[in-house]
């Protein structure tokens, strides 16, 4: 088999490139190496958005804003509304259905990886999808309100605190699981899908032997921004660059990136950021990263690929 | 307030007697100890049947055959069975809610009667009701095809076993839950529900200190028979008294109650064998016991009711 495809993804930006990528080369070459560190408790069980976001959009049940399952029902959510619950995080019945799967075997003893490889295959999912670690590696928020969970501080408190920096309790104890090293180390190409180079990526590289693997691999590394002009495509990637202070711009991302890819991806409208990114140590290629339809998701990758050296099929359709 | 009127409980035939109880008293002084033996965990959550058609009924919201919620829907079963399982046990959404309630609270620490509690009263019931213990005190059955859970033999395997006997392996441990001792020690009357002998009545009463409350309350003791003609109205109390070589009728099971109570309520059906009874050292009382509208229910309890020394009120539209 041709070295695999590796994608370091964070939630619905990466899971809409990881779209784009099975689009043009063989899904059974693609690895996604999933972020972790929202993964959350929710009435006793196990949710990993994610994981979820990647599984339910590489099987084309994503919802409409991209998580959880297009379509769902919420009779047991407004049943626990009867019950006198307010549930901050709503969930769907059919993603339910996930969280009590994957409950029910992690308490079995099964590792997060082989829960979600599992899942995976029930989705019919041809693609390798990895949690970037089998052990609990919550990304906490500092913000100027106290220290929060990251599901805490992103949908319960809506991103509205000012945050003054993460901590990574879990990560000196984290090990990657199984497969994530070989999948950097010996790729063909290792991708940084557009998504929060804090939370995402960063959480990501905070597992012990992760961010080496990305900085020693052979394989070529490319980054897609994830902020477009001055704003994140989704989510609160532009508040925290302005909160820590940082250039609220793709090349206050790739500032970030400097050292761990050697090239770096800016939409179009971000042309005139490739020098500056390029005095970084790092290639740029300029192309359309709006990934609003299933085939400008394809293109991005397509783009993405040949920015590695990678070649790319014919697109097929989706 | 009056001395309450307490019920060992075990599901269906004891949810239909406290529906029509709390028709003919003041719900404030029912209290319902309920069977244990049964609760089980499906995929990770804490599930307690009889607790749950006690309540589900208590609240009108009992499904057709007395268990589960009415008109539930089975959108996360669908999706689950999607994903490959086969759940042996069916559970509805609105079912689940309740599932979920549970196993969060007593996941942060709450014991199952406070939880209870918090149920019955955010399912606006007014009655008491109680789990005979807070602790684990699971009804082992013996088969001719090994020891099985009790739903193992119940549900997965349709009671097609020969049953050879039963283990309560956390009986030594349990302690009765708040509330369970006094509510027999101080009842106005101590009613024994139509419900399993072995399995519901016989677990309850294998809780340290509840079968010798129940022996040395003053307060008059009445037990309805489960078995009308040679045949349990609901599960597999004709069969178990077979297996087990108890005569299967009304006068085997007041054989089991004999010492435990002072007045057996036999189904006219039976009224030949109030003699044998009576001979047994009980009163009898002779009625219809098949509850089959909420009128009969209410008339049944109003019997029973009377065969205590208790006065009813009028019957309240239900």
């Amino acid at each position: 088999m041709d070295a695999p495809i590796t994608v370091l993804a964070g939630g619905v930006g990466a899971a809409r490139f990881l779209r784009g990528l099975v689009q043009v080369v063989d899904p059974v070459r693609v690895t996604a190496i999933c972020n972790v560190g929202d993964d959350f408790e929710w009435n006793g069980l196990a949710v990993s958005p994610d994981i979820d976001t990647v599984l339910y959009t590489l099987a084309g049940l994503e919802g409409e804003f991209g998580w959880g399952v297009r379509g769902d029902t919420h009779t047991v959510l407004g049943e626990m509304e009867a019950l006198g619950e307010a549930p901050w995080f709503r969930i769907g019945d059919r993603d339910l259905a996930t969280h009590l799967w994957r409950t029910a075997r992690l308490r079995a003893g099964e590792p997060l990886s082989a829960v979600t490889a599992g899942l995976a295959q029930a989705r019919g999912i041809a693609s390798t999808v990895l949690p970037v670690t089998d052990e609990a590696h919550p990304t906490r928020v500092l913000t100027d309100a106290g220290e929060l969970a990251f599901q805490e501080y992103f949908v319960a408190r809506r991103a509205s605190d000012t945050v003054t920096g993460f901590r990574f309790p879990g990560a000196p104890a984290a090990r990657p699981a199984p497969g994530v090293l070989k999948a950097i180390e010996g790729a063909a190409a290792v991708l940084l899908a557009p998504s929060n180079p804090f939370v995402s990526i960063g959480a990501l590289l905070e597992v012990p032997g992760v961010r080496r693997a990305l900085k020693t691999t052979q394989a070529p590394r490319v980054a897609v921004s994830p902020i477009v002009g001055n704003a994140a495509i989704k989510g609160p990637a532009a508040d925290m660059l302005r909160a820590l202070r940082h250039e609220v711009s793709a090349l206050g991302v790739a500032r970030l990136y400097a050292g761990l890819v050697d090239c770096f991806v800016l939409d179009t409208v971000d042309a005139a950021l490739a020098p500056a990114v390029e005095a970084l140590g790092m290639r740029t290629h300029v192309t359309d990263t709006m990934m609003t339809t299933d085939a400008r998701k394809a293109e991005l990758a397509r783009e993405v690929l040949h920015a590695a050296g990678v070649a790319a099929g014919e697109a097929r359709s989706a």
